[in-house]
């Protein structure tokens, strides 16, 4: 991609905001804050976000996820059936529509489970393993935290029905290692929290947690096994446990939760076993926050020059410059490009320091320097954003020199 | 893909709908209805919906278009600068949180225009070339087609900011072929159709409309050239033409309208030119509906036993049965998809005749059945969805033959 044909703006001094991830993803130009809690994802943040929807769809499709896409528009009756309607705490987060009385899905249990009464009448229709990437709208009263806590997000919701608690308890445990999986591919450390399964249910939900400073959670962890309790179930660490956990602060990025028979019964979603036996069948929720994901990124990845994304999740692999007035700079973005490189060409008619400065903000994981100088011998510098190494190559050992940076 | 791992449920007698696409659509299990104009979708509507966003996300980004993501929640203050929030007309289509000041948007001038005048000092910064996909919310009165005319539905809606009115026409005819690919690409034959261009412009605008009998809009047509106009500009048709057109239905699939200088101004969104004089960008906007665009082709393809999508934009390419009890069906299954093709293998405890039916209400290109009868002969029996054409072949030859059928 060439800067000039890119609509992408990085500012030298942007405003304060809310939150170190979105004083850097705005001043990277990767967001637009248009209110609190309300983000529009430019280019480069809309490419981020893309990689990390597909890393998670990946992984939902291989544990036999059917992906789908529900409304936002839902009706009142809706909420209505499994008594969320009535809850004041629920009601003070939807945008609502009186004439329409439609309101904004901050969440979508009662509209899946109603969609699945549809489908299923026998055990041979289960599990149902259905998810989706949607945006969901919540009247937040904390939206203070950059992307970490929106009143217009991504998320990806998951929701299982099953015949019975073995079943469940399977798939549950396929999608923990699921999400441990997609928290890896993108360069997170994720720790398998204890919490309180809420009001449904006298087991605990299970939180995915990742450790940082500026996070919201207080949670207490043993860095051996990666697991860790809310401090909300405190009291219900086991003895042999306490004394060698420590207490960090930690940002949610995942979440689990058993919903029993809660919104089956509320529906009266009922299957037929083999013997001609009505139940209702067991169903969890599993989230991930695909926006929160963006803002955790950039909480742990940047440093004072600006970002610095693992590959699996940076907009383009290589910051590509040439400061010589040939066209080196169109042939080997083209070469790589081919190679299956994602590049961005900084074509643009300014400076090369602030071209540095960009290279560094926006924080792509190589950026490629070729200047009159290293022209001379026949090399181009190549920066590592993550580890700051810079060195020279010859431009004939490019390709191979990419390959092992760039895992 | 097998189907007993894959989440859709068609049914036998589906109940009334406002419209022929939503009828089938709902019976073949691509979308579920919520309320009047809003409709879940489902695996196989979503995928695609999905096929249909990346033609056009392909044609968009070879016209040099930047990707990005605006939010559908919209401060009030913003639709007042261009003086939106004035005009009743505007004002009854939206979803309006009182508590907020906010309403989600029903289009995005005006966020799109604030957004650029972030980034654009200079006439190096034009032109812009941005767009998105985006689900809309309009609170229609009139939601009555099924997806052609919804209160929450998918949309590509690009803008562009030009340095003159040159830059702007040259890009508008460049739109404009793109648009005419795009629908191509997805088998529908659009004309591009001379219509009012609102109230900013003393210009036309453009609407591309797929001649339909069930469609909205009423247009006069010239088969020869493919162009034509909206009943409502038919006082200007040229001399010239009049008697060579014939008035048909249509829906509109896109359109293109100038919008001059009208939202720069509002926005006092200005460039400096070389000499280091003002101006305000001309700018276009350029609209796709990509949920209607499903209920076009669902409105076009289909016969009395079903739905009858092109390859390009049907949720799998082949519906595979196999009616032995051995597993030849699996083994087919992994055999087309490792060569490319995307096969749905139905692998239901069910009758042959229901998969049959199945088949053809789902509608993809191409349904395989291997039975025993045609295993006997080592053949396998392939039917041609759009034609109904039924033959044998040699199981050998069956990937010479798909590349043949599924150009």
């Amino acid at each position: 991609m060439r800067f000039s044909h890119f609509f992408a703006h990085t500012k030298r001094s942007a405003a304060a905001q809310d939150s170190v991830n979105a004083y850097l993803l705005d001043k990277a130009g990767y967001v637009s804050q248009v209110a609190a809690g309300v983000y529009a994802m430019l280019p480069l943040g809309l490419r981020s976000i893309q990689k990390i929807e597909q890393i998670v769809r990946e992984e939902m499709n291989a544990i036999g996820a059917s992906e789908l896409s529900l409304s936002a528009l839902q009706l009142k009756s809706t909420w209505e059936k499994a008594g969320r309607w009535a809850d004041p705490n629920f009601r003070e987060i939807l945008y609502y529509d009186q004439d329409a009385d439609m309101a904004l899905a901050p969440t979508h249990e009662e509209p899946m489970t109603g969609l699945v009464k549809e489908a299923v009448q026998s055990y041979r229709d289960l599990p149902v393993l259905t998810y989706q990437f949607q945006t969901k709208f919540r009247k937040e009263l904390r939206a203070k935290s950059g992307l970490l806590r929106g009143r217009e997000f991504r998320m990806k919701d998951l929701y299982s029905f099953h015949p019975d608690e073995a079943s469940h308890n399977d798939f549950y445990e396929v999608c923990a290692a699921a999400y441990l999986k997609i928290f890896e591919r993108m360069g997170l450390d994720a720790y398998r929290t204890k919490a309180s399964g809420g009001i449904f249910t006298d087991k605990f939900s299970d939180e995915f947690q990742v450790i940082c400073p500026t996070g919201e959670d207080e949670i207490l962890v043993d860095h051996k096994t990666k697991t860790g309790f809310n401090q909300e179930v405190e009291d219900q660490v086991p003895a042999a446990k306490k004394g060698k956990l420590e207490r960090v602060k930690a940002i949610e990025v995942g979440n689990i939760f058993p919903l029993e028979t809660k919104y089956s019964k509320a529906f009266d979603l009922q299957f037929l076993d083999e013997k001609g036996e009505r139940h209702y069948p067991i169903m969890g929720a599993y989230g991930i926050g695909i926006s929160r994901l963006l803002g955790t990124l950039a909480e742990i990845y940047n440093d004072d020059s600006g970002l610095k994304l693992p590959r699996a999740v940076a907009p383009f692999d290589i910051y590509l410059i040439d400061l010589t007035e040939g066209k080196m700079g169109v042939e080997l973005h083209d070469k790589l490009e081919k190679a299956g490189y994602e590049v961005l060409l900084d074509d643009r008619a300014k400076g090369a320091g602030e071209k540095m400065i960009d290279a560094d903000l926006i924080g792509c994981p190589i950026r490629l320097v070729y200047s009159p100088k290293t022209a001379e011998n026949g090399e181009i510098e190549l920066k590592v954003r993550a580890t700051g190494e810079v060195k020279r190559i010859k431009l004939d050992d490019l390709l191979p020199v990419l390959g092992k940076s760039l895992l």
